[in-house]
């Protein structure tokens, strides 16, 4: 096709598309037309340029389009369905309607789009995460980010551009739909930025065109085919471009027409008016279950787990993790899925080193830039790339919650482990002390959590997770621990021990009352129990390390003794205690729950000073349960 | 003084604050010497030359220095013990010791502290905060940031750098304490960075200085005097700096000396080694309950809450707050208290349009800048201004989790009221739903949670809290919802109504069971329960605005029925129905709980579609609680 048949073409494509955009949103009586408008020219053209398949949408070097302002969706609905991917009628009509996949931010369940996104500023890490997998697998393609000039003012986004600019991701782009319109009016009087100087102040060429004008749109994205440096593209642009009523006005970043404000918008575009239509199909749309299940994006492999490694001195499960990682590396270094640790700032902390020495080109330092780096990792997680982030139990969860939240949503197969969780973070204090993790990750749905007891579990689980699809989260302390022994004086935890995803571990026997501890707590829970068999009275403990997804079998074996203790160096008012309840409560079993865990933000101190503080060395814990047994008797 | 004599002391007061430093990370084991030996002549430089006053730390016209990277605590608290604030041999033998407030992060609990940090990035936003109070308060001070250089590579910063240039605070000076090294090495290899620019493309000046030159220091602080633009001052300076072995070397960021290191530098240094005196008295330190009390903290005022507003028509929450806004802002124009509220971009949807009519200097748009914005407000918040943030659920709890956790350990004095909570946020999708919202406050101690069942109690509620200190949560969702009335058909919150934090109210008796609902389903609960009751089934009707704080008499009078049901469009494994479940084993009582609640991330499409799909509609419930009746029976 030569270039003027092309320009035809998008002018044609581009009446349809705004023409769908303004009846997809009148008919659901919501959604943000005025960026749908002024973006619809680039989407178009890029669609026109990229390298993809709308017959094989998985196509591995396809071109990704990831777009950041995922409120535009009726605009990229409208562009995926005018390239192959979906039926018009069928985009127009289900829009924003329950059970339908074309939702209100769009979403990966929709053919065609790369990344879930809605909140804004995280597309361009998600972009970087992309450009950053064509390296790592050795699959040459371009990706592009389609951002928002508004969220521009979101932090993270610099945080992705000095990712991008030290990792010479070249095969970035990122476009800026300039409409200088957001929900609360013009952009430099809601927020005064020069954005193009902020992009270029850390490192990156920017281009500014118009971002109506094909021919100039086309020629820039020519220029960046196999460049030498991250480009971003300023494209100019007039929000609700195409109907004069509409353009500049910032009401229609989201609010839709009228029905009366449709038919003349649809007037000025020469288009007939099929809302009655339209309004049949919705009514007639009945949802079926053809929603992509999870499967279609578990990540699959064949990576080897190795030897298990046994640990027969106190160690530290930051060690027992950090040696597992670069074993599994050393051993999977020829397997077709590579494995990727990324670190902000703080490998000597989460024991990395060895790993990166194994496979230092699988070994991501993504510096202080924890919102970047979570989103990043979640995306590599999703292009066949085994992806573990290390970090610090605050800096990786309470810190990027809602990245978190988002990579859940994105069904990515990331792996975060986490040292310095509880309050066994040395002497760092109350800011650094996640007391939060189990209360934080239950509220994900994807998300499993694992919290190991001692370092031959925690070699055993990274060995497992090797080759396991979705989101998991690994939490330990800073500190050496026992390993815990069997009544025989051999290692638990030992050789044949097989790591089971919510199979708790009855760790000693009694009847008098279960104990169930998660977290570094287990050591002075065990020494309580220990010696409280030497007075003669027999607990049963249990370690819990998988607390959400504690099964009824392991419930009714501690109910069954009349009185349970939970144990954790958790939030007492949303971690295994309040878990335990909950599930008590939905199995229909009935027993009195002691808990016993942190009621106030933590001081800075020693772990063993902090647990003494709190209750929960093991002299203190050991008397609670003498006194609640005379209680109870 | 003339300028000589005054440096003159500031060498004496060196040699002893870097003896300090090193005595106390040594004698602690741990500790971050390094940066705090870069940074110390600027802070002693800085407290020669502010405004302050160590015999009344809580001037009112004091200049307030926060410090950024909180891990350089040896050096704060070294330059606070010489500036008069503090016991130097205390802080030195009580450093990072359990039970003492010489944490190792900054606190609030020291005198002279002005803002807690340790998480990296969110000192500036707290300096614009305070920055902006002295304008608010027209009580005239100045703000110096102390920051980090690794730190530089957070978003945040950049959205604070924005923020503080719309608002020309000009009284806001930061220094960043320019080393070039962070935990993993030289900063230029862990992530490139050109700092200078990133600040200038923010129309930030900046200065570069010897920051170990006190001449220099000083004469460049004279300039900060009435500037009328932000100043950043980029000091130059050598981690390590004044112990040759130590200088220019990454890895006493994080490392203390050992006692023969310590010896080696104190020597240098020319200082006596009294380490075995400080061991004594560490040991020999009694943790006293010393500590400030919350009140310290808390907000003094005397707001007036105005007259009750009679709702009669369904209406949603959200105009309800808006209105209630507007009018206690009226009412309480001359109060010495201001009320401020602050607003990320969704002032049209969050309805603060009125209150800004009211008090158009009062209003602060932060733009979309959540995290800016989140500790921005706390820390307003703790300069005597009622401070309200406005903003969607998963933008001020989700997107900004960790800086609200900080706010928290800060003792704020912040309201977060969070429109499009639960399920009914619009058709936007599941990015938008906050559906984890109890789930997340539970894990903060100090936060309160209010969630209004209608606008009559919306109205209560906002004027109930005009005039309280501390940290609180209101959520509502988007749509119009229905007066909730008695049986006699008149309002339940009527004009006699008071709000009582934690009180649940009893909207209809009956003994079958319970049902306890909370949030924007209670519409289709009581429906639900009304029908049953024309059916001859009667049921207790206990509405829950306060699922953070039930007291046992309530649930007492759940229990005496035998069966609970738990009704809220939150997860359902961290809502409403896992706390009951939590409350009851804490209280040691026993009864069946049934919980109905959201199961997984939603889809696109109206509330009333949403609730259908998910069993929350009013036909759902009443089959299901009917269907279980009959199990029990």
């Amino acid at each position: 096709m030569t270039d003027s048949e092309l320009i035809s073409r998008l002018q044609e494509q581009a009446i349809i598309a705004r023409s769908a955009i303004l009846t997809m949103t009148t008919l659901a009586g919501s959604g943000h037309p005025g960026g749908s408008m002024s973006s619809i020219d680039l989407l178009l053209t890029l669609y026109q340029f990229i390298h993809h398949n709308p017959q094989n949408p998985d196509l591995p070097d396809r071109d990704r389009v990831v777009v950041s302002n995922g409120h535009i969706s009726p605009a990229v609905y409208t562009a995926l369905a005018l390239n192959g991917y979906h039926n018009l009628d069928e985009v127009i009509s289900q829009f924003r309607l329950s059970g339908s996949i074309y939702e209100g931010h769009i979403e990966r369940d929709v053919k065609g789009v790369e990344w879930s996104t809605g909140n804004l500023g995280q597309g361009l890490s998600a972009g970087a995460g992309f450009a950053l997998a064509s390296r790592i697998n050795n699959i040459p393609y371009n990706v592009y980010v389609l951002m928002g000039d508004g969220e521009q003012q979101k932090g993270q986004i610099s945080e992705a551009r000095r990712f991008a600019i030290k990792y010479q991701l070249n095969n970035l782009t990122a476009i800026v739909d300039y409409n200088e319109l957001q929900i609360s009016g013009n952009i430099h009087s809601v927020m005064p930025q020069n954005i193009k100087a902020n992009w270029e102040s850390d490192g990156w060429k920017v281009i500014e065109i118009d971002g109506h004008n094909y021919q100039e749109i086309l020629s820039t994205l020519q220029m960046t085919r196999d460049k030498d440096y991250p480009l971003m593209i300023l494209a100019h642009t007039v929000m609700g471009k195409g109907v004069p009523f509409m353009e500049n006005q910032a009401k229609y970043h989201g609010a839709a027409l009228n029905e009366a404000q449709l038919e003349e918008a649809l007037h000025y575009l020469g288009q007939s008016n099929r809302l009655e239509d339209y309004k049949m199909m919705r009514a007639e749309f009945k949802p079926v279950k053809q929603k992509p299940t999870k499967d279609k994006y578990a990540l699959q492999c064949n990576l080897k787990s190795g030897n298990p490694m046994l640990y027969e001195k106190p160690t530290d499960n930051r060690s027992a993790w950090g040696n597992a990682i670069a074993d599994l590396a050393e051993i999977n270094k020829n397997n077709s899925t590579p494995i990727v640790v990324t670190d902000c700032d703080l490998q000597s902390s989460v024991k990395t080193a060895a790993f990166e020495k194994v496979t230092p080109d699988r070994f991501f330092q993504g510096g202080i830039m924890e919102h970047n780096t979570a989103v990043l990792s979640g995306a590599l997680s999703t292009c066949g790339i085994q992806t573990f982030w290390s970090d610090f139990g605050v800096f990786g969860l309470d810190e990027v919650y809602n990245q978190q939240r988002l990579n859940d949503i994105n069904h990515t197969n990331l792996k975060v482990v986490l040292t310095h969780t509880g309050l066994d973070v040395g002497e760092d204090g109350k800011t650094h002390q996640c007391i939060d993790y189990i209360g934080i990750v239950r509220n994900w749905y994807g998300f499993h959590l694992i919290i190991p007891a001692d370092p031959n579990q925690t070699d055993r689980l990274i060995r497992w997770l090797i080759d396991k699809p979705g989101n998991y989260v690994v939490t330990m302390g800073r500190s050496a621990v026992l390993i815990i022994l069997k009544d025989d004086g051999t290692p638990f935890y030992d050789l044949n021990y097989a790591f089971d995803y919510g199979k708790c571990d009855i760790l000693r026997k009694g009847d008098k009352a279960t104990v169930m501890v998660t977290g570094t707590p287990i050591g002075n829970a065990l020494k309580a129990v220990d010696t409280l068999k030497e007075e003669g009275i027999n607990l049963q403990l249990i370690y819990v390390s998988c607390p959400l997804a504690i099964n009824r079998d392991t419930l009714i074996q501690a109910v069954n003794t009349g009185l349970i203790f939970s144990i954790e160096d958790h939030n007492i008012h949303s971690g295994l205690g309040s878990i335990i309840a909950d599930r008590l409560a939905e199995e229909n079993l009935s027993a009195r729950l002691i808990k016993i865990g942190v009621k106030n933000y933590g001081s800075s101190g020693t772990s063993n000073d902090l647990y003494k503080a709190v209750g929960l060395d093991a002299e203190s814990i050991k008397e609670r349960i003498k006194q609640e047994l005379i209680n109870k008797d």
